[in-house]
């Protein structure tokens, strides 16, 4: 673990306790069937991003209410159902190095708990009983759904733009980072400015993070990930580090690389290969910089608040985004 | 068509159309796959039943806005979301004589598209800006879900109480008419009596509703169903004909009916045989008989309201639901 992990996850520690409890509490079902497969996807080690970026853009708003750890179960509640749906989209297998839910319930159940839980998340943004936080919250899962589509739609075409890769991610990542970096600035009735600021922090933030996701599928190993690595390929879904690469490769090696791609059973060799040809084009040092781009806006947008502990937990987050596992 | 259908789809032609014109404006999808496989269930020929129970209940507590037929369409949306989702759940293959979506373009996107159904529902209660309305809706997905998963657990069992069944129905059903007439109260304003009428008439309708909805596959054919007849045990669900005449049954005729229902290809003389069985245990004309009086509780609830022609139509839906294909 990084040194720069170690120190956040100390300076946030009361936070992630209290947040865990809240999402024990909230979580409500009539149906033990429903809690166990809500606890399996929701208490198997998720970092608790969405939720402690919630409680910290509160904090930097100096809300002075009791709920913020109970309205930060509404962003990890969502993110459970999708990730519980998109299990079972991508036909994936492991997630953090465990069985998928569908795997072990059905593709029914999974399908439901998660509806489940993304209602359970609209019921609990109906409590701040503010419209639009809840509009927020209905247009983060709208969005997101579509950006799921969007990308099922592509799945297995060598033609993605970097352009429709950044609405996909958009979609899919940055606006779920934002809507819960925004809905604080709401609940703690902050100014607009304030409002704007953290709304582009955490749009910014999300973006770097799934590139830096994405990337990580080519750098990392599957101990690491807890998931196959290659798995995005495998999977049909063609990511920045590629999409570059493929676009600045001269033609021999653009249909050595699209052969790999094409084949889904490519071996460990050709994934090498795969890889070292990437390099060659510099689509990894591309995510990266980018990344790092996104990273900086994201630190630049806190400018508006003045310098606090709060603030400086949040610039180290967008900071260990581009570390995790690089 | 009865002639107590013609009446009705006279009286309420003109809401019918403005019906439609709003489920079609307040789609809104960014990518046209998901219009196209929105399009395709919610414009198959459904009844609008729930959007027509929202727009006369509003009208019945003297809404004056013009919004009504806008928030109507949330629940048609979040109807429409959880049949694409049951589909896939109960891997059926028709519905009113269509292919189902999961069918033509596949699970994934079957599932996703139900998300961003569910999620514009939810956009469209935001838009009402009544913390409780957006609460009730939220509930009704949380419940509809939490039936769906219970019915699930019990398929295939040949021990579902009445007890049992009516817990799923309310959930699955009931739930959700029983919301659609509440919140037209919410939004007109209405007083606290007046929005426990009908959300006693919505529920006791949606039991109903329910309750004819499983006695249909006992007594009628394919082209009326719009689906294959005894769909329901092929799936695994026992519903109140069967689950009253099985527990009514002496031993012998029992053992016969669980061979059958037991045997998922079951022939059509074996469902005639299961059919006459459940006749002399007198299954449907219990259920009939219960439904009857949930009608009656329905209409029994609109007393607190004066005589009007939207109260008339109320009620004639109520006796509707009686005699649609019985």
């Amino acid at each position: 673990m990084s040194d720069l992990k170690h120190k956040i996850l100390a300076l946030v520690k009361d936070d992630l306790a209290a947040i865990e409890t809240a999402l024990e509490e909230n979580l409500n079902p009539h149906l033990d069937l429903v809690s166990q497969i809500a606890r399996h996807i929701l208490f198997s080690g998720g970092k608790r991003l969405r939720p402690l970026l919630m409680v910290l853009s509160a904090r930097i708003c100096d809300y002075n209410g009791n709920y913020d750890k109970t309205f930060s179960t509404i962003f990890e509640y969502l993110h459970a159902a999708t990730l519980l749906h998109d299990d079972l989209v991508d036909q994936a297998t492991l997630r953090r190095g465990n069985p998928v839910a569908h795997s072990i319930w059905g593709n029914a159940t999974a399908v439901l708990v998660g509806d489940f839980l993304l209602a359970r998340s609209l019921s609990i943004a109906a409590e701040t009983e503010l419209p639009d936080v809840i509009r927020i919250v209905a247009e983060i899962t709208e969005n997101m759904s579509q950006g799921e589509i969007h990308q099922l739609m592509k799945k297995g075409s060598l033609d993605l733009t970097e352009k429709e890769y950044m609405e996909v991610i958009r979609q899919k990542t940055a606006v779920l980072f934002q809507g819960t970096c925004r809905v604080s600035a709401l609940i703690s009735g902050a100014p607009k400015e304030k409002e704007t600021a953290l709304s582009d922090y955490g749009f910014n933030l999300g973006i770097a993070f799934q590139m830096v996701d994405d990337l990580l599928d080519y750098t990392s190993n599957s101990d690491i990930l807890g998931k196959e690595v290659g798995a995005d390929l495998k999977e049909g879904k063609l990511t920045l580090p590629v999409i570059y690469s493929l676009k600045a490769a001269n033609t021999k090696d653009r249909i050595q690389m699209e052969k790999i791609i094409k084949n889904k059973d490519f071996s460990v060799n050709d994934f090498k290969t795969l890889i070292a040809l990437m390099k060659k084009y510099g689509g990894q040092k591309y995510t990266e910089k980018l990344a790092r781009e996104y990273v900086g806006n994201a630190k630049d947008a806190l400018a508006v608040f003045k310098n606090s502990k709060t603030k400086e937990i949040l610039l180290m987050i967008a900071d260990y985004t581009l570390t995790r596992n690089l």
